[in-house]
C-alpha cells in the first residue's frame, strides 16, 4: 500500500531513512576490502578492517531496528553513498599508487564517515522525537562507532609531537 | 601534461580535490533555490537563502585560492555531490509537500553541510602541511560558514525550552 504524498508522516520519513542506511552500510561493507587492499600503511589497514568488521555490525544492528519496528529489513538505493563511493575509487585511480595514496584514501573513507555520522545523528534526533527509547539506544551505539572510526583517520592523517602522521610524509616525500 | 601517477604528490591531491569542491559548489549554488521554494518554514528559507549567497562567495574564494596558486580555476566532476543532491531531491519529491516536508529539506542539506565540512577540513589540513598560509587562510573562512550553517538547521531543526522545533512540530503533527 502507499501512502499518499500528503499523508506521509515523519515516522514514513524515519523509516525511508533507515532503509537508505541500510543500503549505505551493505554498499561500505562491500567497498572496504579493495580500499584496505590499496592502503599502504599498516596502522591504517588495521584501521579500516577493524572498522569493516563494525560496518557488518551495523548491518545487523539495523536489522534489529527493523525487526523492533515490526519491518521487514528493506533497502531503497542510497544515491548519495553511490557517489561518495564512486569518487573515492576515482581518487584511488588516479592516487593509489602514488606518494599521495594513504592521504587519499583517508580522503575517501572520511567522506563516508562524515555522511554515516551525519544521518546517524539525525535519525538518532527523529528516533527520540518519535519515542523509540529503544530504536535511539541501539542507533547511538552504531554512531559512537563512527565518530571513532573518523577521529581515528583523522589521528592517523595528523602528525602528533613524536609521530609523523601519513599527510606530512606524504608532503615532504617528493615524487618518486 | 599529464603527471604519471607513480610521481603524483599531496600537491596535486590537494589540487584534485580543489576542483573537486569548486565543482561542488558550483553544484550547490545551482540546486539551492529549488529547495528554497520547497521550504516552507519562514526562518528555514531565510537560513537557506543566506546560505545561497554564502555558497556564491565561496565559488568566488576558490577562484582566489586557484590564482593564487597560479593555476587556472578549473572543475572535476564531483560524483559525490551529484549524489548527495540527487538523494535530497528524491526525498524531496517523496516527502516535499507532506508534513515532514521541512524535516526532509533539512535532512538533504544537511548532507550537503556535512560533505563539504568534511572537504574543507581536509583542504585546509593540506594547506597548512603544503605551507600554504593564504590559501589555508582563505578555505578556513569558508570552512567556518559551513559550520555555521550546519548548527543553524540545527538548531532550526531541534526544540528549545520556549520553541518547538521543525522535527518536533513534525512528529506531533498527525498526517493531513
Amino acid at each position: 500500500m502507499t501512502t499518499k504524498t500528503s499523508e506521509k508522516s515523519l515516522q514514513d520519513l524515519f523509516v525511508h531513512a533507515l532503509k537508505d542506511i541500510y543500503y549505505a552500510e551493505k554498499a561500505i561493507a562491500k567497498a572496504l576490502p579493495k580500499i584496505i587492499e590499496k592502503a599502504k600503511h599498516s596502522e591504517l589497514k588495521d584501521a579500516l578492517a577493524a572498522h569493516l568488521d563494525e560496518t557488518k555490525g551495523h548491518v545487523e544492528r539495523l536489522e534489529r531496528v527493523f525487526s523492533d519496528l515490526e519491518l521487514k529489513p528493506a533497502a531503497v538505493k542510497c544515491e548519495a553513498i553511490e557517489g561518495i563511493l564512486k569518487e573515492g575509487e576515482e581518487v584511488l585511480e588516479l592516487f593509489g599508487d602514488s606518494p599521495a595514496g594513504d592521504a587519499g584514501v583517508i580522503f575517501g573513507c572520511q567522506a563516508v564517515e562524515h555522511y554515516e555520522i551525519n544521518r546517524y545523528g539525525t535519525l538518532l534526533a527523529w528516533a527520540s522525537e518519535l519515542k523509540l527509547g529503544q530504536v535511539a539506544k541501539i542507533l547511538k551505539s552504531t554512531l559512537d562507532e563512527e565518530y571513532n572510526a573518523d577521529d581515528k583517520l583523522t589521528r592517523l592523517a595528523e602528525s602528533g609531537e613524536n609521530k609523523e602522521g601519513i599527510v606530512r610524509r606524504a608532503a615532504s616525500r617528493k615524487a618518486a
